[in-house]
């Protein structure tokens, strides 16, 4: 096999069924592809009670600065029913010139790009002025425990230090060349529980019915935009992801309700003034006596579940220069500096080095028939080896 | 045993384990003293696919009108966990002063008043000028489906006509005295449900959080105050009962969310026009964009559950004047005329003739130690004899 061809790493990479937390083969072929290349590859098994063990991986070309680092993941999420799908979720099977597997663009695709034109510059010889590691975790699509937060630690406590890391999630919406990702919105997930008085419907005024607090304290979440956005960032925004109260009598005022929510925030507001924010506004809300005319303010808990995501910019122009750069002289197209969309692994990296998001077309991420087109993989290859030569040229210039 | 006693009817009647649907021997022990009396007395099964067969009794004293009904039932709540009574549950012992056991103030104890009360007459000899019969039934606590209702058209269907009805259930909230029944709100329930497109909290655009159009159609629901009361009736309430969405996944947007609410409604309502009263309300909150600005009406769907109670009022002077006066000539008090609380099997009796409600104090009914005080047995065998009385005299009198 040629790694040079971003289609056959691709398709050795599909045939392993690392769905997470499996390793699957996965690892273990980027292995055998990267050492030839001249990495030094270890690997390293994330472990905390309570939860799988998982391997992870790490290569590094070369000793001296400045480092580039690719990041990404090798495990996928399950294929769901196989009957499904048109062509098997393992199998790598190209039609039309797409090649359909489970990963193609989330994100084995990204990788074997990344793999290809390392090799492709190996080829020719290209002399590169420093370091390429990649940092592979099998524990992106799963809890993210084990995974790239581990590894990062893993490898700073044996001296690795990065310059800049480009991650290869897939980031562009439509076409390839439309969106590079500088930084990711913060999230928060709160639990809130309005307690009141239990009792019968027909006499109300002996009990104190929660959901009228609820309704006031949702509103209070919902009703007013917690701001507007700012440069480079879309207004932060909060959705209640669930509201229940479990109560099968229809003739009985519940005890108590309990509705969880996110919020999903840029950098006016850190998880801290956040809390405080809506805190704020559910004393007010539980204050307010429009739906419980001459109550006492509601009583309330709000519980914050998991760890906030911080919200983080990238301000590195080299680190996105060079791939914005890259992207316009491969597809023609200026793309879009965006930090919209969900969390990744990147916020993590972000407090080891700059770092941004570029890689294949996510439409059919985690869907049946999961496929990516032949000529997408020819495309990010050269566009991620324009990439390592602009960086590393503008590193040699400073 | 002596059926002029009401302790040792009630006695009797507690040690029957008749706990809803079961019989228990409670109509058979009934049967047992009504005959001497002079009633003769029948046993009706009601039977309905799906529900448990359950035994009724209608007794009639008298073939000449006026003809004064007492309705009532045998059937108890279950007694929950036996072992946290102070006495056991059917042994119907006595405590300083006061008598234990499951029904013996919901309603075994008006069942035995009324019966001593009429028991009394009899001995004294009183001519009473008409009939008077007792309608019990054994599916009252349960789902009221071969109960009341079937006994009503059976026993109409045999010729049985009906002045007026007295329901011996416990109406005071605190002493004896304090209130009579005369009509009952209506009772509704409906169950909304909203739907949205699910999505991932991360692209709020791509999806449509149903939550938000229910937070509006909640504070829609019971904002704004149904009525203000009329001269018998409190207001009109709406209690939501229930919030379910079932979404455990904090980073998705659930597709859709349902409530449960429960109306007690006054007579300025029927279901139908209060049904289209919170259609509207629920209508126009789907199209408020407050919480979802931009967006087009929220998809909802409101199912009634159940049949409605229909409210009413009983109107009846003679009938509820007569209770009145008895009330006040047998402790000195003058009843409050009330139509609060939940529904009763009244509702039925209703359609037949007037009706009204007076029996013991309700505060010990469905809980462990249920207790009615053996002064209270004897105070209420005298105003149901009374009562009696004034309602042939009235009648005589017409």
């Amino acid at each position: 096999m040629t790694v040079t061809d971003p289609v056959r790493v691709l398709e050795t990479l599909v045939r392993c069924p690392s769905v997470t937390p499996e390793e699957g083969g996965a690892l273990s072929a980027l292995e055998a592809m990267l050492k030839p290349l001249g990495f030094s590859v270890e690997r390293m098994v994330g472990r905390e009670p309570g939860t799988p063990d998982v391997e992870n991986l790490y290569a590094r070309r070369g000793s001296d600065g400045p480092h580039l680092m690719f990041a990404g993941h090798t495990d996928v999420v399950p294929p769901g029913n196989e009957a499904s799908w048109r062509h098997p979720p393992f199998a790598a099977e190209i039609e039309d010139g797409l090649l359909f597997g489970r990963g193609t663009v989330d994100m084995k695709g990204g990788i074997a790009c990344f793999i290809a034109a390392v090799a492709r510059l190996v080829e020719k010889g290209h002399a590169l002025p420093g370091s390429i590691s990649l940092l592979i975790t099998g524990d992106e699509e799963g809890p993210g425990i084990n995974g790239t937060e581990k590894l990062l630690a893993w490898a700073r406590e044996r001296g690795e230090h990065w310059d800049a890391s480009l991650v290869g999630e897939p980031t562009n919406p439509d076409a390839l060349g439309d969106m590079i990702k500088v930084g990711r919105r913060g999230s928060l997930t709160g639990r809130l529980t309005v307690t009141g008085t239990q009792g019968h419907v027909a006499y109300p005024h002996l009990a104190d019915n929660p959901l009228r607090a609820m309704t006031a304290m949702l509103d209070a979440l919902m009703g007013k935009p917690l701001d507007d956005g700012t440069d480079l960032f879309p207004p932060s925004n909060l959705e209640v992801t669930s509201v229940d109260t479990g109560n099968t009598a229809t003739n009985v005022i519940p005890e108590s309700v309990s509705a969880t929510f996110n919020i999903r925030f840029n950098d006016i507001w850190s998880a801290q003034t956040l809390k405080a924010e809506l805190n704020a506004r559910l004393k007010r809300a539980a204050a307010d006596d429009t739906l419980r005319p001459g109550r006492d303010a509601a009583r309330f808990n709000v519980e914050w579940l998991g760890r906030a995501s911080p919200v983080f910019l990238t301000r590195d122009q080299r680190l996105s220069g060079s791939l914005a750069a890259a992207v316009e002289a491969v597809t023609g197209k200026v793309p879009a500096l965006s930090t919209t969309g969900g969390t990744s692994d990147a916020r993590f990296i972000k407090d080891y080095c700059p770092v941004v998001e570029f890689g294949l077309v996510g439409q059919t991420m985690h869907k049946v028939d999961e496929h990516v087109p032949v000529a997408d993989l020819e495309t990010l290859t050269e566009i991620y080896g324009h990439f390592i030569e602009r960086w590393f040229a503008l590193a040699d210039a400073r």
